[in-house]
């Protein structure tokens, strides 16, 4: 089976990894030839994921495509889907999640609890809607990573609105942020991978370190579990999904975002879970049973970061101090030059004890550092 | 850092998954350019890695090499380090393993128990050793997965002897054939993984199943681990080794043989234990503490072999059935074409009972066939 991914970064650099206990043919389209992924694959095309014409042309040789990244040209993907070739997720669930305001709406339409919000085209039109304030303003398309995300707590922050198509939506009184892994195959047939709570860096807005599995009443993990398979079952397409929630301070539960993708919030499943998120996905894609998503032992997640005022060759400093750690498992995604605030990679902890795996997590953002 | 990998076999696949975690910059040199590693490497190279200058051109571009198999041109090596490549094995401990009369040898000298044993050269001087009878005929060079490996019970059998430099042995009264893992670093740490216990199938002398952690009375298993540490030790070379012992009917224990490398008996490390064979020789060969071998849960490692009387472009069956067994994990090779005997694939199953262990392996070699 021929399977292409668009997007070469690290998704695409553990998806191979992963692809390799099976017997698939793996092609990756992506601009940048030194990419993670890039010698990981059997066949590699150079090209833009956003351009119809060179998705098209990747994906009319494969069997079936899947994404690392949802800013890829769907048009072209809807085109190959009518000529018969599976896209994970269906170019429909792609399009709902792709844009921000069709995702809001989505969830809205299907009754998925979610902060109450407005559609704006403009910043004039978030002056209008003080009634949501302290609020979230999201770009519709072309956020990730934090970016085309911006606070608005009074008329004050204005300027940093979007001048674009934009969600505008209330603030959650935010007790935990939590994510989940949803895998469904082709027939309906669900597996969901323990929630995870994510520690968010406010000067980057990018996750600081991860517990799995989170430390939650199992009365509001019955609510999450719920919302994320609906959400999932509501977008009708086989695939893996990463749902990030939020609980409020009176535990209500509601849905922040989804990515049709393996996410960086289900990396610990390498080590932590018997059937990791990669190997689900391909699970998925090959037609074969879901995977065991049972954890082995609890896990932290600490990503490594590009420190402030370095760029250029990446230089790690404190490796082998962490790789003492019993249980550290190291995953560096192979990018030659760092800068402020980039993935370059990320640490998992396994251990019995939370408080121990809090202490190491520490340990390692210490230790850990990308310089150049 | 630049490795190399002499052999692009499944092994090197599987080492090859694990670089990943790692910035390391891999090569692959192998006559075949659809061997199961070519297309995870960064750089191929299509060559014979018996060859003198093949090995020592591949080689001089690079900071470290390894072996997924014996049969290298160790002479290439021998220069390669003497010009500060760092080889993983040290090209003296591939010369002591690679011929299994020096390998015998160096077991005499270190008073490693080893069964008891004579040098022939050719069939005659067989014939002049009757005392050893039972016994196993073991032709220097050039054997592998047990070829090259001959039972002479009496006289009878003579004509099954090797007309070529051959160690003969006296055939151990085995009760079990059990092997291990011991890594051992650059300032000479060590780590062993627990012991496996192999099933072999007569028909073709290959590995039938395998269990691990072993169920060996304590005792035995501190002599297994002292003999495969003092070996270890007496190769006096960093690296990856698989030590294969005998324990006999009076519960004693003798070392078989030793592979200098990444090994079959280690394969359901990726899964059982939280630091793999892989990856720990990769933590060896750049430099990093040695990873963790405590087991997860017991497992079983089936092979996947090519079914009798199909030759030729290998179709799996029973590939669904297998993999809704939970916790099995399957590695398929990628090897295009199938012939009778040979290695595709291996399945490793994780269970806390063994009594389990043994009959969800009994169903993967009932379940899972090879065929063209």
């Amino acid at each position: 089976m021929k399977v292409g991914i668009l997007g070469g970064g690290q998704l695409g650099r553990m998806l191979l990894q992963a692809a390799a206990n099976y017997t698939v043919e793996t092609y990756v389209l992506e601009n940048d030839q030194y990419c993670p992924s890039a010698h990981l694959c059997h066949h590699f095309t150079k090209g833009d994921i956003t351009d119809y014409d060179t998705v098209y042309n990747f994906g009319k040789q494969l069997d079936a495509i899947t994404l690392e990244i949802e800013s890829v040209n769907v048009d072209a993907l809807d085109q190959l889907e009518k000529e018969g070739v599976k896209i994970f997720p269906t170019p429909a669930a792609i399009r709902i999640i792709k844009n921000k305001i069709v995702q809001k709406q989505f969830y809205k339409d299907f009754g998925i609890p979610s902060a109450r919000f407005k559609i704006t085209n403009n910043k004039n039109e978030v002056a209008s809607h003080q009634d949501l304030f302290p609020a979230v303003h999201k770009i519709g398309e072309g956020g990730y990573d934090g970016k085309g995300v911006q606070i608005i707590n009074s008329l004050e922050d204005l300027d940093k609105a979007f001048d674009a198509p934009s969600v505008l939506e209330q603030k959650v009184d935010i007790q935990k942020e939590i994510a989940l892994i949803v895998a469904m195959d082709s027939k309906g047939a669900t597996a969901i991978y323990p929630v995870s709570e994510m520690m968010i860096n406010p000067s980057l807005n990018l996750l600081d370190y991860q517990i799995s599995p989170a430390l939650i009443p199992e009365k509001v993990l019955w609510v999450v579990e719920a919302i994320a398979i609906k959400l999932v079952k509501a977008l009708n397409s086989p695939g893996l999904f990463a749902v990030e929630l939020f609980i409020d301070k009176n535990n209500e539960v509601w849905v922040n975002e989804t990515a049709p993708r393996v996410h960086n919030s289900g990396h610990h499943t390498i080590e932590a879970n018997h059937s990791s998120q990669f190997d689900m996905l391909w699970r998925i894609m090959l037609g074969y049973p879901l995977g065991n998503t049972t954890p082995i032992l609890p896990a932290a997640i600490i990503n490594i970061i590009g420190e402030d005022n370095f760029s250029g060759d990446a230089v790690y400093e404190g490796l082998e101090e962490v790789l003492k750690i019993d249980n550290a498992f190291v995953h560096l995604y192979g990018k030659k030059q760092t800068k402020p605030g980039r993935k370059m990679g990320h640490v998992t902890i396994l251990h019995n004890s939370y408080q121990d795996l809090t202490h190491k997590a520490n340990k390692v953002k210490q230790l850990l550092k990308v310089k150049a």
